[in-house]
């Protein structure tokens, strides 16, 4: 049987343009001999859609539109993910469903068992679990159907929370007893720097495992902070990756089902993070701007490394002449601030505007006398600058209307190192998921080629540049011993004592973790991450406000 | 039996505070001869604790807290809510429960059944539910414990979703089986002016219907954006309310169990919503200073209702000695704004400053002359102001400790009619869950034994007075049609099309629906907003940023 796994990037409740590409699709697999082409997970809809799905007229708009995409099934099966009604009384009204299409008509609709509802997921919020196991016959073949999740049943610490114990057997158990002859599982599988390697080990695993070839079909695409990478894959019984698309951006390949276990190559190969990180980020931002229907972004550009890289990324993903740099210096910034962001404009082919801060500084300082009366500067007369160059940032993009780009590195986003209504504004986050340390590397990464992010933006200690000769390491730890404790604190979710145990300073420690904590209200109110991590600020980490707990 | 309903008010994750509060109180109790004292829904770490959960050392200390708690129960026992391990290798790591403690150890962890997932609730991402139903022998007496929404087993619309359809009998109907002599129900149920109502009914209805008395216990307080009013009662099996802890404030009534039965006056009596979110709304500003630890307020005046009504709720909740007013008139600030301004600090006795804006506004201007040459002035100019009023504010705010009180309300927060980084700036937005014609209905109460707000500010026409002559009626319909309109799309979640049908103007509805749709991203950096009504904007109601829905 000619299978075709069809990567396909989907625009949240935008149903023409969905239902027009899957038929599209449909249509061009027909056109090759496919006997059955699949579509990845709500991809009727967009993954994911969060409360849409509780409004009945989303719903229906969603069930006509594969119904009518059914009418394009003869001569060829489609399997298109979206919701589909329960029919009981009890529970709750959707199931996420694979919709198997054929001969001009709805034939089969396999629902999702295990619903994750940890991190960024919220399955459970919508959807009742499937409860009835049984296999698609098409053509002689048994294909077995599920979605995401149901495939990852075996699955350690955080993700156990999305396992519903009140099965005694996962539906990879209860499947394997049916004795398909492959498996589609359709996925929407959200991308991390380390998920794309771990996504394929799981896979073969499984394949492996449950001896069922499997192919894997994941949607392609961002939807706001959720970049989702493809990797779209056919593996044989034998654990084999035999066919892959490739990841970041639409394709799809054609399998013949009954000859992949004859293939005993593997294609598994590891990516280097920051190469992902780069690919990710790239579709974060292009994605947020045309599927909004935005074409550009303004920048602050500060001579240092965040602005920088931002820049790059913003290059890459809308084109250097929709990409805008404002230069805000004040008298505390440095000759090479100004020197550093021109030279970084002139290497990126990028339009820039300097706008000198001093004088609206010094007419707030002014308003506020009478006020402030004697009191010694402080950190307000720092955030003033920062909110100045935040309003200004601001006017610029509602002038000209271009989106104005956040900044701010994870680092500085954990420990509260912004200024909120200042340097925390923007429309997207672009670096809010990445590590100072990451941000080194990726600015490397960039100069690969020759050089995009200026050698001493690279090199110079970093600084935020709100008083003389102030530097970040006057604050906080060195970046490599913040950004580990950090890493075990957020990815990993230790406990401060258990980061203590493996050998960092208590000091430093506490510090760290008291500012995380305390810095919850800023992180509220920032703009949407883009997310390549395993536990981004956002979403997928959900924390009080007001609450204490420091200590433990 | 003497059974104890203590209502208390916890702070998230202090569970040294916490644990002394409830050991207080049992040993309060037990010299009045109570036999059993019953305590809130995870009474031990504060409702809700969110992904403080996921931690080890949380849950941890917790659990320890309430083993320690055992130690005082001689003579007593106490029901007292908390998180238990799943000793089961499958399914979540926790339970939500009810510690049964009696003879200085724990007796029985009873667990939570129906575990809500929808709004605000987000327990399928903790808690693996019950499936074990039994009472608890105490004394003689046969007792049914329940956890918050197992008593609400038969919920319309949305509530269904948290119901689990694997069940074939709900938690009542199981527990209805064992015939206990009463049942214990420790909630943590949060407020709204509508729920208020709807819990008595619910309660009444269910005791009655499975011909067993309630006790009910809820916790007390706010914790950020969720208030909890208590509202604990007693319920006997005729349906009746025999005893009632009074709402908003700790407090508990002692009940002989044995007599409920022959109380035949029922305490069911309806209060205004429009009191309720003036006693939610002072609560949930109280507890947000005093939980994080702050006393003092600050907020723009401008000589609106709203930010008038937000400042009489900070005095009620903070004290006039801790609110101050700044006002920022401009150029095109009627000379009214100002007089009802200084009238409101005088009606309310709060310090009040002010700072023109003029002068920045102009360097702001000549600042960007080079930059936007000779376009004309539009939304930028007046986003500008705001921006400038929202900087000033925030460096008061840092200068001198105070925390800036958003005042924003739920009309404008639904079209957008607010700038980011300005007028929407705070940390906690106190009105932004209040739709405008409440909030002048909210005036009015407070006016009610004394003029709080000026009259002028009630009856003047609400405006921006960002551009000459602004009237908020020149770009929004009249807020009667407005508000009722989004409450129909918001609240009641009904399609742009049966709202039309409804007898709505198309025209209106669909402006009003595209303008909600489109400011998702600015609602998206909003202040933690508190929640009076079902359905705020925040955490509860969860819609993507980049989607495209406004023609379904």
């Amino acid at each position: 049987m000619k299978l075709a796994l069809v990567q396909l990037n989907y625009h949240i409740g935008n149903f023409e343009e969905n239902s027009k590409k899957i038929i599209h699709h449909i249509q061009k697999a027909k056109d090759r001999g496919v006997d059955l082409v699949a579509f990845s997970e709500l991809a009727i809809c967009g993954y994911p859609p969060l409360d849409l799905l509780t409004r009945q007229e989303f719903v229906e708009a969603a069930i006509r539109s594969i119904e009518e995409i059914a009418t394009y099934c003869n001569g060829i099966a489609a399997v298109v993910g979206g919701p589909s009604l329960n029919p009981l009384a009890r529970g709750k009204q959707l199931h996420n469903s694979a919709w198997f299409l054929a001969d001009g008509e709805v034939k089969e609709i396999i629902h999702k068992t295990l619903l994750p509802n940890y991190d960024v997921f919220d399955e459970y919020r919508y959807f009742q679990a499937n409860q009835d196991f049984r296999v698609v016959n098409y053509k002689g073949r048994r294909i077995a159907l599920t979605i995401c999740e149901d495939l990852w049943d075996d699955q350690p610490t955080e993700a156990a929370f999305a396992r519903n114990s009140l099965y005694t057997l996962s539906p990879m158990q209860k499947l394997a007893a049916l004795k398909a002859d492959f498996m589609v599982n359709i996925a929407a599988s959200p991308f991390s720097y380390h998920q794309e390697n771990v996504r394929k080990q799981v896979v073969c695993k499984k394949a492996a495992g449950y001896k069922v070839p499997v192919a894997y079909v994941n949607q392609v695409g961002a939807n706001t902070e959720l970049i989702f990478d493809g990797g779209s894959m056919m593996v044989n019984s034998e654990g084999n990756i035999t066919h892959k698309v490739p990841t970041f951006r639409e394709g799809w390949v054609d399998v013949e089902t009954d000859d992949v276990d004859q293939e005993t190559t593997n294609a598994l190969v590891e990516t280097d993070p920051i190469e992902l990180i780069h690919d990710g980020l790239i579709l974060g931002v292009r994605d947020y701007f045309r599927k909004s229907g935005l074409k550009k972004a303004v920048i602050g550009l500060s001579g240092g490394i965040d602005s920088a890289v931002t820049a790059a990324v913003a290059v890459k993903a809308l084109g250097a002449e929709n990409v805008h740099g404002v230069l805000l210096p004040s008298q505390y910034s440095s000759g090479h601030s100004v020197t550093d962001a021109e030279k970084l404009a002139e290497n990126l082919g990028i339009e820039i505007n300097t706008v000198a801060i001093k004088e609206i500084y010094e007419s707030v300082e002014n308003a506020l006398s009478p006020v402030f009366e004697d009191r010694e500067p402080d950190v307000t007369e720092e955030n003033i600058q920062a909110r100045i160059r935040g309003l200004l940032l601001m006017a610029y993009s509602n002038k000209f209307g271009h989106i104005l780009l956040n900044t701010s590195n994870k680092s500085e986003a954990a420990v509260g190192y912004g200024t909120l209504y200042g340097d925390m504004n923007g429309g997207l986050s672009v670096l809010g998921d990445v590590y100072k340390t990451d941000v080194f590397k990726l600015a490397r990464y960039f100069n690969r080629n020759g050089e995009m992010v200026p050698e001493n933006t690279i090199v110079k200690p970093p600084s935020a540049e709100l008083r003389p000769d102030q530097k970040d390491s006057d604050s906080l730890p060195d970046y490599d011993v913040l950004d580990s404790v950090l890493f075990r604190y957020i990815e990993l979710n230790h406990s401060p004592k258990s980061i203590i145990e493996e050998g960092f300073k208590e000091e430093v420690v506490r510090k760290a973790v008291r500012l995380v904590n305390f810095n919850e209200y800023k992180r509220f109110q920032t703009p949407p991450i883009l997310r390549v991590s395993g536990k981004a600020f956002g979403v997928g980490r959900r924390m009080p406000l007001v609450a204490k707990y420091d200590k433990l």
